[in-house]
């Protein structure tokens, strides 16, 4: 594996998704070839496991049932998009990869962030990401960006969600201190432009060897 | 779980399957509650994971994908199936569970028995079962039993299936010697009813406090 492996992490309305298309124009701009992704990304036997979760009648999902089909899909998408795309030397961008599962599922959904790492060790082996962005907004700015994006008030269901998101801005503190070696931490309350250039910069700075 | 959790293992032809309507009669006849059933089970979640695993369709699917999602739709079927019945205390008789996952993908197609027991274990946190019924048949005797009973000459398929299926049966002796405080081997090349009468004379003795 030649290529670069970054993923994109935070929680909801950190624009992590609007970053992307900023990040993979910069970067072949400066001569690389980019694959930006993310689960279950086109590929049929992830799309049609993740098609099992979305699936509303299956509101007795138990979380660990969950928690390993997300494991598979990511195993799929892997196997056959982001392993070819680094054999080439390509840079990878994955909107989420297993901190996701971790923070998510494993701390807030309380099915413990060393058993989720375990099942999806078994789904990635070795692949673990070179560099992940983290995009750090806190939970109560992220909903309110939501929130305006799409056109509403705040309503009931935000506020009771906050401590959901909050719970998950917990989770991926722990991740950060956990995996400081490949954590960088981007202001994501800053306009996405200048959130941009700061990844850009971190790719870079990567790229050249250095670590930030 | 007041209830006992007896789980058939084996490989092709061992007749397993046939064997559980004659144990679930007898056992029922001696006053016991009974559970038959097999992942997955009917579970709708299970069906629609297990419909993933078996679509023509994805032939592309990696082992790994394949072994969660066995694990996953073990997990729901546990939970909306075998647990209930356990918690009524009735007898579960399953055709298959963790043990096959093990030797099918474990220890035949490479994956690694201890790997693919620590996706088992946070599918089915502390349960596994508290008798195994091992039906012990040689492959080639297992396989030439299949044939017999799709009335036709043993071919060339069958010929490159049996070094897959002395593999899995290596599995299964190594199970056998690891699991040997919950595994009772059955003589599986005997007649049905001599098989079904040992199999119910080792549950009997295991509810009486035996071990055999």
């Amino acid at each position: 594996m030649t290529g670069l492996f970054i993923t994109l992490e935070g929680g909801e309305g950190a624009g992590k998704t609007s970053a992307i298309p900023l990040l993979t124009a910069r970067l072949e701009k400066e001569g690389y070839q980019v694959l930006a992704t993310r689960e279950p990304g086109g590929i049929e036997i992830a799309e049609a496991i993740r098609a099992v979760i979305l699936d509303p009648a299956n509101t007795s999902m138990d979380g660990r049932t969950e928690a390993l089909l997300y494991a598979a899909a990511r195993r799929q998408h892997l196997v056959e998009k982001v392993w070819p795309a680094l054999k080439k030397g390509m840079i990878v961008l994955c909107d989420r990869f297993v901190d996701s599962s971790l923070a998510y599922q494993g701390y807030t959904r309380g099915l413990g962030m060393e058993e989720v790492l375990e099942i999806n060790r078994f789904a990635v082996e070795t692949t673990m990401p070179d560099l992940t962005l983290f995009f750090d907004i806190s939970p109560k700015a992220g909903l309110a960006r939501i929130s305006e994006n799409k056109g509403r008030e705040q309503n009931r269901l935000d506020l009771e969600a906050l401590s959901f998101h909050e719970s998950v801005y917990e989770g991926y503190q722990i991740l950060r201190e956990q995996y400081k070696d490949r954590y960088v931490t981007l202001d994501a309350s800053k306009p996405l432009a200048d959130v941009a250039a700061h990844a850009v910069q971190a790719i870079m700075a990567f790229l050249q060897g250095k670590e930030k």
